[in-house]
């Protein structure tokens, strides 16, 4: 088993979705890439800035499950970041209610010495110059450098993103996106342009149509699990990041084949975080639990042709 | 072996796609199952109605290709159903140019003698009546009855699309109907609700996103062939159903396994027929084509878990 390096936001939501309300939620993408990666491999070096307001119980119970919480800058009197969010009805859609960066606005990671020689490393949600600063810092080549992003960072820092798109090994992001960044409709002809800005895997994110996985010319296509009912989709992308990461850091192994693994155990872990709202959800699930919703995928895949 | 009994409609249509334009093209539904059902059983019977305008070649092809044309009424100096379509740049909507009935405005299907005791019968998309009057000529209970309809059905007969579906053992539709009659817009509740109308198998296409097969309590996902170009969408639905009950009759097996096998075949014909215009593609592919496809599938599929 290796350790997992994520880098990403600690943040407190507000979350209005059709089937209720959460005020101040302990959430981020390195929230729930921590709570999902940690299910499967320790430790999980979090890199992540917050004030001095955020929940020390819920830190310390991330610290329990396997989190290594030294890359985490504690801001004295600061305020930690905070997002609200509404979704549409139908779910699908969501608005922005309100963003207050605080300290996030002067975040400039610092890698402690411990963090410097993993070899898994999980760039969350960020800015690209901030991603990049993190790979700056790593003093021996990682084996696996995965970068999740946003039509937000295609819309201001495309450069600086395609600048560091240049020094990671798998791109996660979805089909919207995949579409925005490559300027193609056709998912196939978006991966072969993505392909060339950098990434040699590529995973596009499809919601509840599963994700698709491209590396050289192979392709694999996971399907996603029908869920009767999701409560609060905030979050799902980022467990599934963690999740996929987890297990190629648990396994040590980036063969095509463990990579089709792991997407299977990302999207097992995205099932789950989705059914309550933050990482409630995340907090009571066991090993038996992803193991029982990796055998729905198996069902869900399985054909002998 | 078993033999299929197709009916549908056999028409003439103008197609405009972004990649060009073709007029008075050989489509259809009737037209689209024969050409995939026949790729993989002998015979495919065909009921439907032309005029004596239609195309003497095309129909000697079809003929030549193990369908009969027994069961398809040529009307003396009728015209033969005409349909004229335009796709949006993305290839994802369309809009209807132009619709003549002609001689289908007073289709009364009647089945030769030999269609009767057919195994397999595929209800292409049709008024539910028309479909219905085929279930009533019938002498004995067919093994599997599967059939496709569209929102236009649910539109202006809804009731007479229940009354039908109460009698056939596959409903195959895509997820924008499947969300319509069921008033459901998780595909999970929808599903539920869907079968509880009568057919004990539900198909949920999804188009890019592959399909859905739904039986009891157990779920199938098959992926869709990601393609570099799509020529000209129509008939990839029918094409679909064709190939699926064409392998079911092929085999003669309606098990659960046997059904996810077919899936596979039918979204491997329906990833040839988009290729080009009208049923050109499909003119051309050999069983070994059609293999290979299916080979993709396994590889876009496949997941040692």
């Amino acid at each position: 088993m290796s350790a997992l390096l994520s880098i990403g936001t600690i943040a407190f939501d507000d979350i209005y979705t059709p089937h209720g309300e959460v005020k101040m939620i302990e959430a981020g993408s390195c929230t729930y890439i921590a709570m999902a990666a940690t299910q499967l491999c320790q430790p999980v070096q979090l890199v992540s800035i917050i004030g001095d307001d955020y929940d020390q119980d819920f830190l310390n119970d991330l610290k329990k499950r396997g989190a290594d919480l030294d890359g985490v800058e504690v801001v004295k009197g600061g305020k930690s970041f905070y997002w609200a969010g509404k979704y549409h009805d139908d779910m699908m859609g969501r608005d922005t209610l309100d963003t207050q960066l605080n300290v996030l606005e002067h975040f400039e990671p610092k890698l402690p010495p411990a963090y410097r020689k993993t070899d898994y490393v999980m760039l969350g949600n960020l800015s690209p110059d901030v991603q990049s600063s993190v790979i700056d810092q790593m003093e021996t080549k990682p084996k696996l450098i995965a970068l999740d992003t946003m039509n937000f960072w295609m819309d201001i820092a495309m450069e600086s993103l395609k600048k560091v798109l240049k020094r990671v090994d798998v791109l996660i992001i979805n089909d919207e996106e995949a579409r925005q960044l490559s300027e193609e409709r056709s998912l196939l002809k978006a991966a072969a342009k993505i392909v060339e800005m950098g990434p040699k895997i590529l995973i596009i994110k499809k919601g509840e149509h599963g994700a698709l996985l491209f590396n050289g010319d192979k392709i694999f296509s996971a399907p996603a699990l029908l869920l009767p009912k999701v409560v609060d989709p905030t979050g799902a992308g980022d467990t599934f990041a963690g999740g996929f990461m987890g297990y190629l850091a648990s396994t040590d192994d980036t063969s095509f084949e463990n990579l089709k693994r792991a997407i299977i155990y990302g999207s097992a872990m995205a099932s789950f975080v989705v059914e309550d709202f933050g990482t409630r959800r995340m907090q009571t699930i066991t090993r038996s639990d992803i193991d029982g919703r990796v055998g729905q995928f198996v069902e869900l895949m399985g054909v002998d042709l």
